[in-house]
């Protein structure tokens, strides 16, 4: 599948991507042209793909792209037709590629493109407070609102019977029918990502999006960003309170309930079905299973099976937590 | 009292109240006009009233109302006067009800009414910024700042000397003399209210206000949602610090100090002279008396009484916490 | 130096000064004109100074000030040259002279001189969207961007290269280059003190503003109160996620990276290269050392030494925790 927003640079010629990188070993790699750059599952013939931790090496034996930044240690998993290249620091060589592919996901500034509502023609789709702006590449389903001062930046498509709030900011997302968005959100800006570096932080480019799917509530203030290398998913039916932090590459699942000021450090994975107490915070890469409670003021720092209640900092089971505390 | 704020649809006849809710008991009930829909202790004769717990039987006891929402097992508790309407979830047809007789306070849509204010005449009472919009029944005091791009909302009463900020929307709420309220706030939304529903959660009615006494101050970037059937109540001269979520329904009292991103879920009573530390999150229903102080980052998941100094999650007595954290 | 931002209504004689605070001791005291009010070490002959507390005694016997409020068991640390003025409560003197000398950093009220960007000639120095709002004695560096419905209010120096984005709102501040700025900040500000009072709490003067070093990058929805007598400082390089409050006077580091809805109470020293997970809290007054890792949702209470991983609430030595958490 293309990157549904941000323009691909590419193709580039396999060695001209490796200068990037300062790639000095034996260039024994085939010189063809590389389309994409893509994780180990997504990734097809004539692109690139990276691994770098063996926790994917079930991945990498069956990834169908054709070249693979990777280490030393890790490239024999990778199957014949995929060659590797071998660095010191995959996600650093990775972010350098990625810039070139796709320079328009580095920095986020702010949308200069946008232009008044009223200069546009949605027809009778959408109903518009005042000072409404909105980017290239937006599209809207029927009978959509969209509040005062709301800036819809560029790439973003509305399902039907969507309710935006005032003062919301927009980019870079997928917002399926049924949704409400409350007044002040800020959703779709890149991710908290970067190399850190003692002079100037390398920031890394975020070529996902956010998406929405259909029936979900996000509450006043909160703020949604988008993917790196895949997308950041809020599920079908899912309720959000105000002044949620949803960083990058998190994905959550349907009829989920997530009270106020919750936040997700980035990249897990959360079930169906999951209520979520205020204030609690769940880190990232974790597995959050279907049907789990976790109390408010929780610190998540592991895993979580269905159909679990948890509580505490960190959590542990429920029953634990509050016979541990009286 | 008549609701301030929400148009009421009523009266209606008890038994298209009924029909509401799938009602398929004996009908041996009378069908007179019911005027309003009202909590045990502030219904009056001809209106409907709910009793969902035992925790509320003495309020039960002396309710004025005519008929009541309850569940079999509470129905004795109601007097001779009140005819019990028993139904398996009360505050599910409670809120079917409530939708019936208010059906303008689900949906927090953006309020297209507004206007630029300087289409609307108030006299020299209020100074504005620019681009600031103004609903219907919005009155001002004498004084007034209203900042750049803020949004009053319909429904909207001043008192003098406030200084509103930047960025602010306000809507459904009541505020006293000599009021700051900092930039970027959201106050008056409903509240992260529903019946989950595995196809499409059931929002429930917000038919409440927000009220915020005199001297007040509420830091910058604080969402205070307004109540379900009650109001969400912010003292006199409490001062709320940046970030801050006060959920439906709280009661906070009078001289609280409230530091930044504090978060209380819900429906609470906070005493007067309350401080509360950075972080500190306070749980649904409870009862936090006068004088308590809770430390910053401490989880309050009981009741505290007055005088009393907390920390901990979940809070416990500060000294011990203390002791234990050695 | 002097303060870049706030206009000094002195100078003032000492006896005038004197006569606010309800001074009735002996005045025996020489009544000089008094130019400023500044602390310990940065106070110059002709300034008054403040001595609180026997913590700060050998910045007290280095002073230059001419005048020193302090207390009576304290005054015998002040250097001949100093007189000293013995009060009750020295903050709550100290702020009623601030306000003598700069009354314009009591209240915070929305900032009426600004104009639209398009009004004023910022030549091509600026690019710029809509609705942008400008106070006065605002100067940019080159090539700077300012996103939508920002509101730039008075005092504010940006160096070049800086990306602001929409919905932002800063007062008070001096930036310098490549400082990125994301949408919904609120920078600049008055910070969260006062003295409690049960009529009407008195509001303290803050004086001093908010600095943001080269290459620092601020995430959406951020809060940074500025100072009160000193300044609130964010270093080189640092990178702030979303969802941030920095209260008044904290110092941090540069190159420090600080994850989302972390919090600051205020007057604390955070060292360089100090990583901060999520949530994570920091209590007021505190010194946080160089290297220094704090683990998410942790709640620090006490002073961290340089090279130390801590996590917990309170927050201990990393392993430690780790261990007591099985």
């Amino acid at each position: 599948m293309k990157n549904p927003f941000f323009k691909n640079y590419g193709p580039f010629k396999v060695h001209d991507l490796i200068n990037e990188i300062n790639y000095f070993e034996d260039k024994n790699i085939s010189n063809n042209l590389i389309e994409d750059i893509k994780d180990l599952v997504s990734a097809e013939s004539n692109h690139l793909t990276f691994f770098h931790s063996k926790k994917y090496h079930l991945q990498a034996l069956n990834t169908k792209a054709s070249y693979c930044l990777t280490l030393n240690n890790l490239k024999e998993y990778l199957p014949k037709k995929c060659q590797p290249i071998c660095v010191e620091n995959v996600l650093l060589s990775l972010s350098k590629i990625t810039a070139k592919f796709y320079p328009d996901s580095i920095n986020d500034d702010f949308d200069s493109s946008v232009k008044d509502i009223q200069e546009i023609d949605f027809g009778v789709k959408v109903k518009f407070g005042k000072n409404v702006l909105v980017g290239e590449n937006v599209k809207f389903g029927k009978n959509c609102l969209i509040g005062h001062n709301t800036i819809i930046e560029k790439n973003v498509r509305f399902g039907s019977n969507c309710s935006i709030g005032s003062n919301v900011i927009i980019r870079n997302t997928i917002i399926e029918d049924n949704v409400s968005i409350l007044d002040g959100c800020i959703i779709g800006k890149k991710g908290f990502g970067f190399f850190p570096n003692n002079k100037k932080n390398l920031r890394y480019p975020h070529i996902g999006i956010v998406y929405i799917g259909e029936n979900s509530e996000i509450g006043s203030g909160t703020t949604i960003d988008r993917g790196s290398m895949s997308n950041t998913i809020i599920g079908k039916n899912t309720f959000l309170d105000n002044q949620i932090h949803i960083a990058h590459n998190n994905k959550i699942g349907d009829n989920c309930i997530i009270a106020g000021q919750v936040g997700f450090a980035g990249s897990s994975v959360i079930g169906n079905n999951v209520m979520i107490g205020g204030q609690a915070g769940v880190s990232g890469h974790l597995k959050i299973g279907n049907n789990v409670q976790i109390g408010g003021g929780s610190g998540v720092i592991k895993d979580i099976p269905d159909n679990t209640k948890v509580m505490g900092y960190p959590s542990k089971n429920l029953k634990q937590f509050l016979k541990n505390s009286k």
